[in-house]
This record gives C-alpha cells, sequence and structure tokens, in this order.
C-alpha cells in the first residue's frame, strides 16, 4: 500500500458549518481525486500516453450504457454503472496490478482488501458499508450486473490494445493463450462481446501484434 | 468544431465478422477515446495538472453516487449516472467551453449541437437518438436527475478550486460574484449542497483565493 499518511482534504480542510455526514462525504470526494494519478498499463487510442484508472472508469461506464443490450442475463443498468464507478477505487491506496504481473497478481486480494478497509471508512458508516458491499460483489462477480461490469473491464483494454496495434500484448511476454486466459471473464457478461474478444484477439494474433508462443 | 476528418476506428478497422450493429457501437466507444484528450481549467487535488473530460465525468458519476440523498427532488441514481457518463461527449468535437470565457460561451450551443449531430450519427439510429435525448435533457435540465447532474457539474471544480486554493479562480479575472452566478445551477439540483458551495467560495473569498472586486 502507497505510504499514504493523512487524506488530500487535511492539506486544506473544509470551513466550518458543513454537517459531518456532509463533510465525510465530500472528504471522500476529494481522496477519490488520486484515482486519476493510478496509471494503467494501457494506451489510449486517442494520444500517445497510458490511461488512468479514473479515465478507465469512465469508459466502461460508456460501455455500460451502450452494451447493456449485450448482457447475459437481464442487468440493472443503473446498478452496473454504480459498481463501475466504484470498482476501482481500492487502487488509489493499492495501485493497480497489471493482469500480466503474477508476483504482483499474488498478493493483490490482500493488498486491495486492506485499502479498502482503510479508504471505505472514510465514508459514514452505513454509507461506508454499501459502497464496500458494491465493490465486493464486484469482485465475487456475484451478480449479473458485476458479471457485466467485469466483462466491460476486460473488453476495453482489448479494444484499447487493438488500436494500438499491440499496446501492452508487446511487452511483459504476453501472449494469446495468456490474453485470451486472463480476459475470459467476458464470456460470463456476455456471449457475443466475447465472440468480439476472440476475433480482435485472433486477428491481432494474425497480423503479428500478439505473439502466439506459448507462455513459458 | 475540431478538424477531425476521420474515426479513431479507421485507423485500424476493427475486423471483419462482428454485426454491423455492435461495430458501429465499438467504433462509438473507441471514438469516445478522444475524451481523455479534452483538457479542463480545472486542476487535479491529487497531482499539479490540468483535469481532462473523461476524469471530470467519472468524478461527477462517483458524487452521483454518494450525495444523491441531498437530491431537492427524489432522483434515479441510475438514470443520474447515464446523464453524467454522457454530458460532456460533445466535447471530443466541440472542445471544453469556459465558464468564463464569454467570447467561447456564445458560440457555445451552435458548436456543441453540431457536434452532437456528428457525433450521435456513428451509433446506430435509434440509439443514436436516444443517446442525444439524453444529452438533450442534461442541456436543458428538463428533469429533476438533468438538473442534479447539473449540480454535480457547477460543484466538482468548486471542490477542485478549494483544494487549489484559488485554481482557476486566480485566472481569468474571476471574482466572487461572478462564480457565484456562473454556478448558480447547484441550488436546483440540492438546496444542501447550494449551502456547501456557498460557503466554500465565501471561505475562499475570505482567504484571498477568490478576488470580490466586481467584474467588469
Amino acid at each position: 500500500m502507497a505510504p499514504v499518511d493523512e487524506l488530500l482534504i487535511d492539506e486544506n480542510p473544509l470551513p466550518e458549518g458543513i454537517p459531518d455526514r456532509l463533510r465525510d462525504q465530500l472528504a471522500f470526494v476529494v481522496e477519490a481525486d488520486r484515482l486519476k494519478t493510478v496509471l494503467r498499463q494501457s494506451p489510449l487510442a486517442a494520444e500517445a500516453r497510458r490511461e488512468n484508472d479514473a479515465e478507465h472508469s469512465w469508459h466502461l461506464a460508456l460501455m455500460v450504457v451502450l452494451l447493456a443490450e449485450y448482457a447475459e442475463e437481464p442487468i440493472d443498468v443503473g446498478h452496473t454503472l454504480e459498481l463501475v464507478v466504484l470498482h476501482d477505487l481500492v487502487e488509489v491506496y493499492a495501485g493497480d496490478t497489471p493482469l500480466h504481473d503474477t508476483a504482483a497478481v499474488a498478493g493483490q486480494v490482500a493488498r486491495e482488501r486492506a485499502a479498502a478497509d482503510r479508504l471505505f471508512a472514510i465514508l459514514p458508516g452505513e454509507q461506508g458499508a454499501r459502497v464496500r458491499a458494491m465493490w465486493d460483489e464486484f469482485e465475487a462477480r456475484a451478480t449479473a450486473e458485476a458479471r457485466f461490469a467485469k466483462a466491460m473491464d476486460r473488453l476495453q483494454p482489448i479494444l484499447l490494445n487493438w488500436m494500438a496495434k499491440g499496446g501492452t500484448w508487446q511487452r511483459h511476454g504476453s501472449t494469446l493463450d495468456g490474453v485470451l486466459r486472463r480476459t475470459a471473464a467476458v464470456a460470463d457478461g456476455s456471449a457475443q462481446l466475447d465472440g468480439v474478444r476472440r476475433l480482435l484477439c485472433a486477428s491481432a494474433a494474425r497480423n503479428g501484434w500478439l505473439p502466439t508462443d506459448r507462455e513459458p
């Protein structure tokens, strides 16, 4: 976990006269600004730089609005939006864990749970518990909404890597088999979008943008 | 309007084998990546740089999830999330229009409508019309959801400027009166959050972070 000793809001506390509950909620809104500084591996399609978690979360939300009709099971679009808006928040303390980084993935669950304990405690108790429950729901893919949200989370970087004609696929020793295995959760959210996933990966491999050798 | 002659997807078309409807939707998802490159005036709280539209849209969505209880009228949280996710999309072609830039604001409506005509036409017809209707709803503040969404859009930069102890308030000749006038829409979404808006602006003025002279 990053050595963050104080909340951002402590750098410039809100003025007197705001009720405690609202003050805590606003402190959380400000603390969440850190998500804009957590870099992912994926390259943007529109500019030559890496994407951050806040941009990524917004992009998933847009995909939910536009692609919900492909959900494998009926979903509540609004609740699915809540899940994608919240899904990466713990990374403000836990950092991004690239799917291909086996060592980092091994410690990810414990690291993110510790971050969640700390982050969601900023909120008023019952709201913190409600937000934590939504994050747990997403992580556990416990509902149709969580499965569709996770499918977006796995499909979106594939679209970005496609646009980059390789992107992160050409680093870290990725292979077609490895990428297909690590993004298999798309199928749990949508068979049709899983077809797109397979098509993009297979075409990328055929074009030489994604190595086909087996991983060691 | 920015001179964008082709869609991002044309730089690397999707492979054969995707149904036309889904192909158009994915082209839109990729085109929307441009929102991550549209810079706003507001400074981040977590890092010394300006915010972009995608990050801003995500931040508003988080505020909707956390602050919906303060809405002046009952709102459907999921629909409000749709509105904030979509609200700035036209800026991929029309650019950001700072509230304080009177000349730019004068041409904003025409510029953004032209951008909307062009952007939403990428989507399948009936979906493009549905998304356009949501953008129109937001712009017109036609519903309780739109009024709350707009309130978030006006309150969030105030929080960021507060954290920066001035931020954009100390450029462009902003004054307390001017900022209060340009952000008055918060009151239509939430009386309680409007109280926060007024308190932050008044405290910022008292601290010397927001000039109190009248604008010329």
